[in-house]
């Protein structure tokens, strides 16, 4: 999505890391125009798919699976993190570890919000390692729904996530796919 | 806000202790095209106020800090919350006391998003006891910008929170004020 990756040109930090930061315009400061017409890319992309419902995890995957599931006409849900391990027989929950903060994070649903026999579209900002996503996966598998595909704003594609979403045989559409940030500068993979 | 007053009406649980659970639409599901017209509400209610930014509190305030940040046409900053007591020289911090958890939060938001001089619009899901949103308005007052005013979604204004605000002196706009849970039933002010 080409106003996506001029964005990102222009506003993205690259740290030391491979971290590359987008706070100014994704998950601190949010730009509402371009998060809006993020998620429209993303219902055009999976305008073939089947899609009840979009799910995400709090905090910062909320306001493109908002804009995805506005545009789509499905309800949003999203998950809900915890450090503590709250396992209750009212939601399904997943392990989700965090390599930026080395911690594991519970994610959570409430099982009404998930029913059963539905196709669900994954949606988050960032992907790279994956974990986040694949226990997103996870709670919908538990719920006996499928997983319509992963939809995400930017792919660090080189690191593992990208690879071990579509080597799970999902369907993932990025709107910025980033080849490497070698150098301090981002790389898009064309 | 009649719309929003039926889905209350409709889908909102009351439980023991004044709690109302609007999960199912605002705070865990989402209704994605009632909450971009709740959006489209605040920026008419405060059509007539000069709004720079709309600042919000992860997680549950961004959707509808979102929707009101696209319909007025400003970004969005969301504060995000640490237990830690965090202080850095980039951020602006406050302490928010949840009556509902008994833990006192830092909230957060790094400076360079909440520039000085602007006219800065309050906005989140609940208000009950109005720390958040107290303690939102102090992250403005350091950042030596004014607040245009508040705008709440649903506001139970029989609890300390909605006079709180008033007597500081912060124009509110609430989409439901709620009167009462008396009887385990939602009474709305008129």
């Amino acid at each position: 999505m080409e106003q996506l990756k001029q964005k990102i040109l222009s506003e993205g930090i690259v740290l030391p890391g491979n971290v590359l930061k987008v706070d100014s315009f994704l998950n601190h400061q949010i730009d509402p125009v371009l998060v809006m017409a993020m998620g429209e890319e993303l219902a055009r992309r999976f305008a073939d798919a089947v899609i009840d419902r979009v799910l995400t995890v709090e905090a910062s995957g909320i306001a493109i699976g908002l804009a995805a599931a506005y545009a789509l006409g499905v309800p949003l849900v999203f998950a809900k993190k915890s450090k503590s391990v709250l396992m209750t027989e009212d939601a399904y929950t997943a392990a989700v570890y965090s390599y930026t903060k080395k911690v594991t994070n519970q994610i959570s649903v409430l099982k009404r919000f998930l029913p059963s026999g539905e196709s669900v579209l994954i949606v988050d900002d960032f992907l790279a390692n994956g974990e986040a996503s694949l226990g997103l996966a996870e709670l919908v598998h538990q719920a006996s729904s499928s997983v319509a595909g992963v939809g995400i704003a930017v792919d660090k594609a080189f690191q593992p996530g990208h690879d071990r979403l579509l080597h799970a045989g999902y369907r993932l559409e990025s709107l910025a796919v980033i080849e490497s940030l070698d150098g301090g500068r981002v790389h898009f993979r064309e």
